[in-house]
């Protein structure tokens, strides 16, 4: 993959993450941008649960989606963006701690397609629990969704 | 499946759901319980969109997780819970209209593993588009997740 | 879909399926073509077999990926062929029985991209269950794999 | 996961390996035993083919959902069997080269549900390419398949 990544693509990958009105309304914050690999965190809120009190399935699919899709943004060219075309998640442990910490890392970089896998981990403290394991492919396109 | 369900069933599932902070907070209602079929409605909200404007994956997903969830509780004896195991959604169409709806039905009922089909659809006055369908695996708990 | 197939293009089906060593290893029937819709059979032998003496789940994804792939194939323009992008199945019940009848049926029908449905039955003289259902992506190409 | 493999258990999964008639009809090796991974080798064959020559889906599926499978049955106590109960696959790139090599590995052992990470290379001479990697969920069971 590409050594570094320009201060014009962070940006430009920044500009879309604060353009996802759901990442703001569930409270996710980028974490880390590198070439093929991005980080998000997502503090725990009882906004996020589901009927027991953990993080919510939704939730840390939500959050393991958006790493995943901004981890093949790094490697596409300008003016292309990047779109969901199917998204598998194992969940492993209940998702319960102080925030989620989802990485998206590119394991094939395709011209039309982009294949991710994307790991959630719970984090309390110094504790790390992996709560999700999954795999995503993404499509590169110019303007809107192609058919 | 069981033919109809008893206000009880119904009023176990509502309880759940009103449960969920996750629901809540992104606005879902709960729109049809039937026996091993459960359907949900999102209305569209800024709050909810990725960078184009769409409904993000992460929505998407969060509704049809939890309408196969249900679907799946429906079935289920007093006192256990649902715990998703994993989840695949193929995203089909730009999720795009006045709101979503997600149906959640039992393919395969099992003492401990739950198989369910689920479709969303985005509804835009009277016109329907297939946005995603997927498949889920759910666990029957008792309480607390098992190991 | 188209409403009906010709015999053109069902006489290119059933080249290609001739062409697959594996079909023929494995001893898969062509059972039914029609628009968007393919039917294979696969006899049970014990060269099929997992350690229990079932169909293996490697001879069940074999057959529901083929009649998936050949499903698409039915709806792609003359001189482009059929490549897996993404396979899930999920397996309901043990795959025993007299054969296998696995049905792939397009659900959305894209210029690059194709979304299938799979079903997989066991059949025993009258009686049919349930094996498996899947989804699966497939890529319509021109000649070799795109990158 | 526990450190050493028994001479016991190493017997055992080659025993199971043994009684699958598909593994030995396809020509799948057994490559390595390790705790918690498990590597099988498919030699390539012209009955394993699909349409245009490279290795068949259905092929590189059947090696994958067994090298995770047996991951699995490392870590099983005595008396146990595994079941597949769902396998998601991405196909990276054409598999073909003189063989192809799956490995499974333990993401998370639970007493009852196994999650696998499975991974198939291409191998031609001293060239190794990523043709798939997958997730699989795999069931202990006691005897027969449970409902």
């Amino acid at each position: 993959m590409t050594p570094t990544l320009t201060p014009h693509t962070i940006a430009r990958i920044e500009d879309s993450f604060r353009a996802q009105g759901l990442m703001r309304h569930l409270g996710v914050e980028m974490a880390a941008i590198r070439p093929a690999e991005v980080t998000l965190r997502l503090p725990f809120h009882p906004d996020l649960t589901q009927q027991m009190g953990y993080f919510h399935a939704g939730a840390t699919t939500a959050l393991a989606d958006s790493a995943g899709g901004y981890a093949a943004l790094t490697l596409f060219p300008e003016g292309c963006d990047v779109l969901t075309t199917e998204f598998k998640l194992n969940l492993l442990n209940p998702a319960e701690g102080d925030c989620l910490e989802a990485t998206g890392r590119v394991v094939k970089a395709g011209r039309t397609l982009t294949v991710c896998q994307v790991d959630v981990h719970a984090v309390s403290g110094v504790a790390r629990a992996h709560v999700a394991t999954g795999l995503q492919t993404l499509i590169c396109v110019q303007g809107r969704a192609p058919t």
